[in-house]
């Protein structure tokens, strides 16, 4: 990849402490304004609720960039200080995250439904009638009652698991261990534990963990199964693309932290993964709701259509993931 | 497309009916043969099933090859002879593919059923299990008892209709209808009816039939609607795709006559239309067996995830129409 060729010239005369340090007070200082937000709007009105949504959004962000900053350039860090502050970050930025994914999941599945229902008809009709099985507006009939039902099955599951996700969001945020992490990070505002180590050169103590950081990026691309083989509907084979994800993400932090400013080719890619993973998580919660006992036919239809169709989409994420991929390309896409 | 460009070398000296009726007698002479074999093989082994089968498919071939001839070129034929035996192999071909359709449909359905219910897993699990709507194995064990029901009502179905196509097709066979078109046939093979104009040269008859049938198909091929803006589930849209279909069979039989020879281009493209409509239908057969009455939610939930399967292989088809297809490109792919 290459892309640390000349970040020897940018940083040459900077420590490791003078480029890390930096990095994570920003992120820090955004970690806090966010959370102050997020307790000013989260009791009140619905244009509260959205600033409080945004808030929480942002919090999220500065948790997973500190996190992964602190996971990848421990070595140069307090790093039991390191360890121990990344993993309750960790939690906090998955407590937060369930609310969010619930929400999005709904709104991916609402979309998907209305979609395969279908609007207002177009003027033009079919040429052929052919036997009892031709194809006929019937089924998109037949499936718009079953969509209806399915939906307001789905919304009152996942506003159900929203609803609690919110409450453990909510609960999260008031709790003592959620104070300790705000604290921990109000001293990383204005003060970073960092090794002694951190004293040498920034191309000396940085390149090699990012490195490492990238390396396994790689290996998990490299190893991501190929999709000629394609079983869409084989959600085992989902796990490496997940890890991919995870792998991407500290990836992108480290190349953050290393070169000052994000690298478009690798948000596209982690958007790609990220679309991935929601239509995933839409399929099985397709699937889930199609366990609910005693549902109508109809309902059980429409949800296999949602859930295949979210299956696919998750199929279109590969393929925009691999597109978007600029490196490597051999070993991603041969089998 | 310029495809007739040196017919006029290869043609220059013969008249357009020493054009078109060996090519007519050709295919007489092939249904003749068909129509011995089915009739040898039709009430007896399995192995004498197949044959029927296989002759079955050759008499529908040489019927519509014939029947497409005597449209598009029926200015240089017996215009009331012409029109009336191609109605009756219209007939006779349309009768005879019903049995051959529902087989293929319920071949179709039942691979795709297998192929998203997945055969064994692979070593290879998930990584992450987020939540209660997590991805997990439960959703293709879930999908197999659904499947298997799905089979095995889309297998009685199918087959039942299956049954009463052979019925029909035999007793088709045996009509006074059918001994009428099965002389008209024979006399074609010793003899074609050509009207006066037949006498003048080949490139100044058949050019301008076999152009207007490229026309339509051309501007039929102009009109299909983009794949941009998608909508896969609307099966009132297939109707450009299907009629697409049968202008490219006529266009791709006058070829045949004109040029002596069968086009590939062609032939791939009709290939990917057939799949089309094959992939169409088994996703409304799919849709029309859910209509079933009391049926489980499971079976319902799989048919539901074929019906969505296949109207992306639908989608899939059309690509690969698109693909396959050279001409006038910008035509195609602008909206």
């Amino acid at each position: 990849m290459r892309r640390h060729d000349h970040q020897t010239t940018t940083q040459a005369d900077l420590t490791a402490g003078a480029v890390l340090a930096p990095y994570l007070q920003e992120r820090a200082a955004e970690f806090l304004r966010s959370l102050r937000l997020h307790r000013e709007h989260s009791a009140s009105s619905d244009a509260g609720t959205r600033t409080a949504e945004e808030a929480a959004a942002a919090l999220r962000r500065s948790s997973r960039r500190i996190g992964g900053t602190l996971h990848t350039f421990r070595t140069v860090l307090d790093p039991a200080w390191a360890e121990h502050l990344r993993a309750e970050l960790a939690w906090l930025s998955g407590t937060l995250a369930r609310e969010h994914a619930y929400a999005t999941r709904l709104n991916r599945l609402l979309e998907a439904l209305h979609h395969v229902s279908g609007g207002p008809l177009p003027a033009a009709r079919k040429a052929t009638g052919a036997g009892p099985h031709g194809p006929d507006d019937k089924d998109r009939a037949a499936l718009g009652v079953g969509a209806a039902r399915a939906g307001a099955l789905l919304e009152r599951q996942l506003t159900l698991a929203r609803t609690r996700a919110h409450s453990a969001a909510l609960q999260a945020l008031g709790s003592s261990r959620f104070h300790a992490v705000a604290d921990a990070v109000a001293l990383l505002a204005s003060e970073v534990p960092l090794a002694t180590s951190a004293a040498a050169p920034a191309h000396e103590m940085l390149h090699d963990p990012a490195e490492r950081a990238e390396q396994q990026l790689l290996a998990a691309v490299a190893a991501l199964p190929p999709d000629g083989a394609t079983e869409p509907y084989n959600e085992a084979l989902d796990a490496p693309w997940h890890r991919t994800r995870l792998l991407l993400r500290l990836h992108r932090y480290a190349h953050e932290v290393v070169r000052g400013a994000p690298d478009p080719v690798l948000t596209a890619a982690g958007r790609a993964l990220d679309l991935h993973r929601d239509a995933a998580e839409a399929a099985a919660a397709a699937a889930s709701a199609a366990r609910t006992p005693r549902i109508a036919p109809a309902t059980a239809y429409a949800l296999g259509v949602l859930h295949a169709d979210q299956r696919h989409e998750a199929g279109a994420a590969r393929g925009m993931f691999r597109a978007s991929w600029p490196y490597a390309s051999a070993a991603v896409t041969t089998p």
